[in-house]
């Protein structure tokens, strides 16, 4: 077994811990030490409690040990309850017994000073050098609520939650931890287990990521992070979870200047560029929540409810304003709002002459009031059409519990004719009703838009799961040049690598130079080419659309002139000589090296939308060309590809592939790159290829 | 008194109506003739009740009268529960009686088919013809729900409603206005009137929202509209509302082409171009809502709290990650969260030395659990910083009426204290916790996100309030050409209204074009001028950069060739001469004409941003330099105009008052110019002004 794999079966062991022990109990319930003995008691653990301390004999009723060597039995968990300066010494003393994993909830470590900061690089350093995994310090702890292990000292845990909950709760913020569950227990709905990592010393957010995503007992994974630690690691969680097809949430906090301001102080740890998490969750399919009731929403309706087979969405009403408002906001999400087919609205306009029969369908109150006419109405949209979801909008006519009672058989007979439909339903319910739907599979909300927000974010699941990861051509990456690259050794060894340049030739005099023009037919640009220079066009390194010999020759004298007086340190190797390239789309591709997640590839469209809008995706390197064209339709711009303004439509095929092929170049050179970049990169006319015209590779020095 | 002020004072007197007569009443308060009774009288309506009934002799206790001719007192409004058949007759009765306004319940009128659409023109032709104020048909009615007096037949009002609501709300869907009830309940609010105006024979919204600005029991006004029938109405609706600083805050729905073909089949009316109700909403400070949860959020947030006086934002928070969310939401919605001054920080170092002190200001447990501390942090947050607005979220310490019972004397005196400060305030509370806080005007949420939205809001309102209304310069405008418009025409004709061109000549010879093209200097340009022309460079008709007297004569020359050849249909009168215009930003300025608002302009940056992106704004005519400031400032590349990529700043004073006076121009031909437009209009760089390079005027023909 690899060390990786040792260390995730720890950490597997200590989360579903038979026998825990709790150093530095207290027989006083409301303190640090005596809570997790009182819930857990409380919860009914069905495993041993093994109270540690200096003095009593017995806590809360349990018998006590005076310390972990003591405990006559295996023990899987650890709760160390005791002050910061003592941790250590608590930790080491566990290690040497050999349990698999120790809670600190101790604060005083990295998030206070340097003392701190210490303190806690000796409990990395103990992790690293054992087989110990500790989740903290400064953690909350983390809850099983299905067996009633809640190893948790946080006051907000209430007393009892439901032990079916589906859905993992990932944190790295403790208040949120406790505060979770009171948001959980106000919709009727409960976790499998809440993760609290704390200052990760050890255990970090991906690593939890990963062991809910193989856990059998959770369908949906939510995640409230600030920062990532370990890139790598957590790309591969979410593609683990993607591969279970389990649904991820995330709230990522930090993502404005000012957020981060917060984040860092509040956890030590650097907040992360935006985009780039940005990117990592389009690419392995996590959606991310702007708010604490959209996390929640989402994460809910995913527990329950299926995944849309497609994008179309039947809009029943008993409010014509609120059909609309629905399907403006269908739209807006990216959902198809089509027309009934005719024969089914001939049916209902038999059924019911009043009613509105486009999409949205207007129930009239003769049909909600009379259950069998709005069961066949139901019947009706939901089988005389092939809409993948359904979003019913009730008024306040479900407000409560005997309101609904005609109803609810007609929803569970057509929930269960068709499991694979997603129905949303949304109007003034109180809370007997939200549970009775969300019972059968059928998320409910107060709000109309937030029925058809779950539904979207519902399909973008579907989607993500759905993605046929093609495996990578393994085509191997040429070497790079040594020493300093300067651009035609960075055209060569892109197009030496699969990724087209424009034709190009080095030029040492103006001989040369007005020979390589004819060859290549005119107009050419030339470019100086000097080691070390980057901005060449700013000191006149640059001239284009030079249209004959002669302009060729007197370009290549002034322009190794205006360089050699404005940088004499440089050694000119001579000029670049190249055809103008003309009637492509001029994009920017590039790479970026992430502190945290490493190697990224950019894409923006050149010009007034890169430079003024910043309209630019990212994704993770190496990707494939499917991930590649997802990546393009995410800037606006993309539209101008499709060809505008009499333009014909480029060749986005190869640009995808030159994307796909930079991301394996990214990814193969991560160690010595640091960035490439390609701008302008021209995409011809569909057919016509693509080429770099402009090439900068920066390597580590 | 003016036609339009007796029509309002009819309406008025209906809705402040002291003596109703019930027509068609019934003795079942369950049947659409008895609810409006049943419910009148169980609020206690302090007006009289004249039930009119063919038969009975009393109904609900009340005596009853054979015809509303026989009601022996005077009658200020009828709500008539009659068939569709019967209304116009009955409504002829009532204006025949003098009585001011009756609300008609019935529907079949314009919703359903041609023959309910006469039916309702002649209500309408009743109401053009006497003096009689009609509220529907197809209208569920109004309540005033302070004086009890509910003139409402839907099922969904509840039996009673708090009687100080200081939010008016107006609607076009019926549905909702009884639902709305139920939502205000939920939240502890009421309203102080609810209009449903229905199918708008007579009565529409803008007259309405005009009843409200100017009614004293309103602070606030809400709308939820399909389609306004009447915008000039609505404009002075809004602007009245705006200069009471009453915010108004708006559900538009059928955004979308899908949201539009509902609103179609609903309320039988068309939806306007959304951009242009957008333009609106901007130009009127009106806040428009995306959701009914945030409709009711921002309304009842205005409707106790003050108006921050700027964009500076204090956060207080018992969670990290929980501030982290509001300080990036904050940026989001273009609020500044500042770091605090160095003295509050040190101060409250010393008060808690291990609370956070950036901004999010971290109370720790430590300081909420003491309420003396909490009170000195929040002084300090508020007295020792100029923020504008405090948002504290408080996890589930405040989760009930016992918790956050030692904090409200704290949150009372600070509220006193500093009464123009908007404090607001997130985290998991009761019903009891909201209505506590409420009641001191401190708006509260469950989503931490959503009292940073309402903060925003409010922020909006104070903006759009302390607008400088300038008197409009009232230029003179001179008088259009007469027949169709060409090239030269419009350009001469903007020059004289006050908009810049560029220089121009119309030659009528190659000779004639060489002399103008020597006096203005080359390069110039070469257009074809012909009657009834507009699309001119796609038949040949334009040459650019022409650089001598040669091009200048060959250019003339083959322009005439070719446009001759394409459309020999066409007069030639000769070709536009201009020098070529460089070094300016291109722009878009033109007009369009609503179908409901009239006159509109429109701006645009020129290229990739106005054709792909429709990167535009609009501002209905006319409006001020200080509008066309925010106009400009709306679009995404307005950047641009700073001076990117190295150029200059360009010249954005000259472009404001080019768009103020473009819609004088428009207000003062709205009668008989269809569009105008300049493509490109040129902005040199700051002190140079700018000029129309091109200008197209459509006339009604």
């Amino acid at each position: 077994m690899s060390d990786m794999a040792m260390r995730a079966q720890g950490l597997r062991r200590m989360l579903r811990a038979q026998s825990v022990a709790v150093i530095g109990a207290s027989a006083d319930a409301s303190r640090v030490g005596g809570r997790p003995i009182a819930l857990m008691q409380g919860y009914g653990f069905n495993g041993a409690i093994h109270p540690v301390n200096l003095k009593a004999d017995t806590i809360q009723g349990l018998p006590a040990w005076r310390s972990v060597a003591d405990i006559p039995a295996e023990v899987d968990l650890a709760i160390c309850s005791v002050p910061a300066e003592q941790v250590a010494e608590t930790v080491r003393q566990c290690a040497a017994r050999g349990i698999p994993g120790v809670i600190v909830f101790a604060g005083g470590f990295a998030e206070v000073d340097e003392a701190g900061r210490a303190r806690q690089e000796e409990l990395a350093q103990i992790a690293r050098t054992s087989s110990i995994r500790i989740l903290g310090p400064n953690s909350v702890g983390f809850a099983d609520f299905r067996r009633g292990l809640v190893a948790s000292f946080h006051p907000a845990f209430p007393p009892s939650m439901p032990r079916d909950g589906r859905i993992g709760l990932v944190t790295q913020s403790g208040a949120f931890a406790g505060m979770s569950s009171l948001l959980a227990a106000a919709r009727g709905g409960s976790f499998s287990y809440v993760l609290a990592t704390g200052n990760e010393a050890d255990v970090e957010v991906a690593e939890c990521v990963a062991f809910l995503a193989e856990d059998e007992n959770t369908d949906v994974i939510l995640c409230y992070i600030e920062t990532c630690r370990d890139g790598p690691r957590m790309i591969e969680a979410l593609a683990l979870a993607q591969k279970r097809r389990k649904p991820v949430v995330v709230v990522k906090l930090g993502r404005t200047e000012a957020g981060a301001r917060a984040a860092q102080s509040h956890s030590a740890a650097l907040a992360g560029a935006d985009a780039i998490y940005d990117a990592v969750f389009r690419q392995f399919g996590v959606y991310r929540a702007r708010s604490l009731e959209e996390f929640f929403d989402v994460g809910f309706a995913a527990a329950i409810a299926p995944l849309p087979k497609g994008d179309s969405l039947g809009i029943m009403t008993v409010s014509g304003g609120a059909g609309v408002l629905l399907a403006d906001t269908a739209v807006d999400y990216g959902l198809s709002v089509d027309p009934l087919p005719e024969a089914c609205r001939q049916e209902m306009r038999e059924l019911v002459p009043i009613a509105g029969v486009e999409n949205p369908l207007d129930l009239t109150g003769y049909v909600i009031n009379s259950p069998p006419l709005f069961s066949r109405a139901m019947r009706m949209i939901v089988e005389g059409t092939d809409f993948a979801s359904i979003s019913a909008y009730q008024g306040g006519l479900y407000r409560n519990r005997q309101a609904i009672e005609p109803h609810l058989p007609i929803w569970r007979a057509v929930r269960q004719d068709h499991p694979n439909r997603l129905f949303t339903l949304s109007g003034f319910m109180d809370g007997d009703c939200h549970r009775a739907f969300e019972a059968l599979g059928i998320p409910t909300y107060r709000e109309p838009t937030h029925a058809i927000r779950a539904t979207a974010a519902l399909r973008h699941f579907a989607r993500a799961f759905a993605r046929e990861k093609t495996v990578r051509r393994k085509t191997a990456t040429p070497p790079l040049p040594t020493g300093p690259i300067d651009e035609p050794e960075a055209l060569g060894f892109l197009q030496e690598a699969g990724i087209p340049a424009a034709p190009h030739r080095l030029a040492g005099s103006p001989d040369e130079a007005v020979a390589a023009a004819e060859a290549f037919g005119f107009p050419v640009a030339l470019k100086i080419v000097a080691s070390g220079l980057i901005h060449k066009s700013d000191i006149g390194g640059v001239r284009l659309n030079l249209a004959n010999a002669e302009a060729v020759r007197a370009g290549f004298d002034s322009i190794v002139t205006v360089v050699r007086q404005a940088r004499p340190d440089l050694a000119i190797r001579g000029c670049l000589v190249m055809p103008m390239q003309r009637g492509g789309v001029e994009c920017i591709i590039g790479t970026v090296r992430d502190p945290s997640f490493g190697p990224a590839v950019m894409f923006g469209l050149g010009g007034v939308l890169v430079e003024v809008l910043k309209d630019v995706s990212f994704r993770i390197a190496p990707f494939d060309v499917a991930e590649a064209h997802r990546m393009i339709d995410e800037t606006r711009g993309a539209v101008i590809l499709n060809g505008v303004r009499g333009a014909p439509p480029a060749d986005r095929e190869a640009l995808a592939l030159a994307l796909a092929r930079l991301s394996e170049i990214a990814h193969a050179h991560a160690a010595s790159v640091r960035s490439i970049e390609a701008n302008p990169f021209m995409v011809f006319p569909r057919g016509q290829g693509a080429a770099a015209v402009d090439a900068v590779i920066e390597r580590d020095s």
